[in-house]
């Protein structure tokens, strides 16, 4: 079996722990630990006898949901099978352009969706050498850098918070970018792990801006991802375009219906905010303090960590003595065998992961 | 809320029949009445506590039990979201050639994936005046027309049985069209209602001919059309190549599961069997007795059937006065106000619909 390209492989991991999948404990999908949510499991067995229905076409349970909670008109909004069904569309669109400037280390899947419309891809390293860059200087680089391109036929792929770096761009520093490319794709898939006053999504200004999408996933936040669910925010008429592009039912009903139980759910959101950042604190302390680990800060609910040791090498060891899986970051080719990326978990997944590190490191 | 396109939109018909939508009784999506089977709902609820993972990338134990069902290498399969997902993949490969020829009146969203990617669609009507038409005939007109066309860069999309008419072209009927087409598309998404001795699928021969692809479904004999599951049989090349135009995951997890326990529902898949044939017989015998109605013999789950009246105001009356939804079939050119379509449900319901329509047609 292949090395996979992406964390979450739980078939790949089992067959070199030597356990079932169901005995990994998984650090290599940034996937919340708290979920799913009660009230979303609920919704899903509610939903099973209508699973001979096709599903509703305009989704407009779903779509009213997300129109309340983002206080936007819902033909701003387009749900789809994962933000990931979603990235292929936005690939597509971005090929008609000259190019399409990827801020580096990037999600694999991005490059896969630009190369299956052949779009021409400009990297820009976030990360070159040294390790903290601050994320406004990033962006004037960027735009300094760009402004030798021509604005009607460049594009911008930019992951905010973003993965796997865990880096937060200010909505202040983006904005600027939207008057030097045609179009400008902000994926925000990790955006609802950080606390309301410290979000800086770009929905409160779509409306002012025709050549901004938006990509949000609720797979991640509510742990679902087994389910598939997540959303575009865009101008109606690329939307509209969008959904020529695939059938009318994308989105299964069960999804449908987690999603809308989900967005309502506000003392689950309560209890991330109240988990999150004391958590990712204690595993970032506690790496910080073993021998030749360092991790990155991080806004999101998952940590990169530089290592002076081999991380294939580590995840492999993880495994088969304690069935705990990281993401090694040979699929980022700047990155390659000296990072590895793990979600932030519950208190006592984070100690185990520690030390369990702590003894492969011995 | 604009006109249905497809079948089963209950959030239209309810709005328009008064009621919730889970009062309507629905005949319009050609969905079997039997299920969804409890081996299939046992698998999707033993699998929820799955769902915080992503779905296996490779798919592994549904394409195993494809392999098995279809006595095929799981690489010549690839399960989709739905088989409208890879309709869509269809419609991009099918764009690359200059032209598609498609058998009218066609699935809606045919005609949605071939523009999708501008491909050129001839259409080659199925029913022209007359009611009845030979398939071999059929056949042998469009390959000898297809003769003034070149072979190296023309295609076929072609449903086996056919919808909405319920026609079945033979296997060897087909199989010259392989020799003339560069590419031949069998969308045999009802196939499975066929007893397996009248099935006419090409599944058997597609090791032989690198220029087919088999669309199939499992949401309409398994009633799971909520859940989205489908598969593409096609040369292991091309669907390598679908695979880099999607994300890894476009699967749900608990579709694959059902999918799974589907496969090996003999008892299930012996009850169809049972059910449809004479419960097609005795609704074709009590539309034909209604004056005005003439249905079209099917080898499907489905009745395409001509009226004398019109049938959206069928449709409407059926609607407010017994909450019975049909399909009209406005959204077939070549059909018009003058046919319907049903689906063959249980003997009760398709009384009631017998019933309910010589009520109406008082």
């Amino acid at each position: 079996m292949g090395k996979p390209a992406h964390g979450g492989n739980l078939v790949w991991a089992s067959a070199l722990a030597g356990c079932p999948p169901s005995a990994i404990l998984d650090f290599s999908a940034s996937i919340s630990p708290l979920g799913p949510p009660e009230s979303v499991l609920t919704a899903i067995q509610s939903q099973l006898s209508n699973l001979r229905h096709y599903p509703d076409p305009s989704y407009s349970d779903l779509s009213l949901s997300l129109s309340h909670f983002h206080n936007l008109p819902s033909e701003w909004i387009l749900p789809g099978n994962g933000s990931a069904e979603l990235l292929s569309f936005v690939g597509r669109e971005l090929s008609e352009f000259e190019t399409t400037t990827l801020i580096t280390p990037a999600f694999g899947d991005y490059y896969r969706a630009l190369a299956a419309y052949n779009a021409q891809v400009l990297e820009f390293p976030l990360i070159s050498g040294e390790w903290k860059v601050l994320s406004a200087e990033l962006l004037e680089k960027l735009i300094t850098h760009h402004s030798a391109l021509s604005t009607h036929y460049s594009t911008l792929l930019l992951n905010n918070p973003h993965n796997p770096t865990g880096v937060i761009f200010s909505r202040e520093d983006i904005l600027p970018c939207l008057d030097k490319f045609a179009l400008v794709v902000i994926d925000e898939a990790f955006m609802d792990f950080l606390p309301p006053d410290e979000q800086q999504s770009l929905i409160s200004v779509v409306q002012d801006y025709p050549n901004l999408v938006i990509l949000r996933s609720l797979t991640k936040f509510y742990s679902i991802p087994g389910l598939r669910l997540g959303y575009a925010i865009a101008h109606p008429n690329r939307l509209q375009r969008y959904k020529t592009w695939r059938d009318p039912w994308s989105v299964n009903t069960l999804a449908s219906a987690a999603g809308v139980a989900a967005l309502s759910d506000t003392e689950f959101q309560a209890s991330t905010c109240s988990w999150l950042p004391k958590a990712r604190k204690e595993l970032f302390e506690g790496l910080s303090q073993i021998p030749g680990l360092q991790p990155l800060p991080s806004a999101a609910n998952f940590l990169l960590v530089q290592s002076e040791h081999s991380c294939v090498e580590l995840q492999h060891r993880l495994l088969k003595n304690h069935q705990i899986l990281i993401r090694d970051c040979q699929s980022f080719p700047q990155l390659g065998d000296r990072f590895f990326r793990v979600a932030v978990r519950t208190e006592l997944d984070n100690k185990r992961l520690l030390t369990a590190l702590q003894s492969v490191l011995l």
